[in-house]
């Protein structure tokens, strides 16, 4: 796939061999991701709170209530980061300094737009989607309150940078004999056992 | 413990009720996560990094090379916001709308200061012990060079607020009767067998 044509102020400059503009890279994170952290300037200060999101195409989505302060700020306009990190692993190396982590993350800079009334309905069977595939067909849909109470906001996915370690740890030569355990505790995402809802009124 | 006595611009107002100011809450939370995203003002905009951090009593440690233009604009005292957030489950309900997340987050705002030399080795001690405890013995410490080449911030933990999701769905009453699974599906960070350094010269 074609890369992202991002301004050299987007791109990663630290450790710059770890940055990729590729959409297949960045949407592959956006995909496995569940939460993103958005940061932008608020009434009093700088905030970054994490949302629920989907990627849409060459965009992505976040939503919230209508009347949250945040979602207010990012729908008047206001310039955002929108951050995705998963953490594959931890990096244990011989020396301190060198100890990292494996992870994978995704920057978005921009404005998001507010969805109208009428692209609202698609947008919300796509997070409901992304809960589990299929769900939006079988769950009761928003009603008209409902929508009107969500916002939508959609970030288009232009100044985009991906950043990615992976492997183990990169020690100094003269370290390499140091009498000290050193490798990646892999970390991921676990799905456990779905907890039927105590109210169930259906068997599962 | 004692509560924080955080600022009403800094407190949870969307579900207020989810919102904790605890200590203990608060410790907890920040003790089980690995990954901040740091918001302030870049240069460029807003920016929403992640980084490895340590909680230090009453305050949290970030750390990073001090050549990078993000620690460089901490370092000058841009004010921030640090997140932290656990994801914990979906929230699958009868209705689309009462879907949700359960999470346990702590946002922290305020400006981090730079720790001096003399406080620089224990503090690295402190994120080795992060990794895994007992590692900052076995190590080979930073050196001079390495010191010199880290910036390590200290925010204290002052503007802090916790905000929590548990349990199951919340479904309007009507919905109840709806033949349709709902319940949670948990999620938590799973942790591998660790996987030894290909350039390993000493025995796991």
């Amino acid at each position: 796939m074609s890369e992202y044509q991002t301004a050299p102020q987007h791109r990663v400059r630290q450790v710059a061999r770890r940055g990729h503009y590729d959409r297949e890279t960045v949407h592959a994170i956006l995909d496995e991701g569940l939460v993103a952290h958005v940061g932008f300037m608020g009434a009093g200060g700088p905030v970054s709170p994490p949302m629920f999101y989907v990627r849409d195409g060459e965009s992505v989505l976040v939503h919230g209530s209508r009347t949250s302060r945040f979602m207010k700020t990012l729908a008047a306009g206001a310039p955002l980061c929108l951050t995705v990190t998963l953490v594959d692993g931890l990096v244990l190396a011989r020396s301190a300094f060198h100890h990292s982590m494996n992870y994978r993350s995704v920057m978005a800079h921009g404005v998001a737009v507010p969805l109208s009334a009428q692209e609202k309905p698609h947008a919300l069977d796509l997070f409901t989607e992304r809960v589990e595939v299929g769900r939006a067909r079988v769950t009761r849909p928003a009603n008209a309150i409902e929508l009107k109470a969500t916002e939508i906001l959609r970030l288009p996915l232009v100044e985009v940078a991906a950043k990615v370690r992976t492997g183990g740890p990169i020690d100094d030569p003269e370290d390499m004999d140091l009498p000290v355990w050193a490798g990646v505790v892999p970390l991921w995402l676990a799905r456990g056992e779905p907890v039927p809802c105590a109210m169930e009124k259906v068997e599962a």
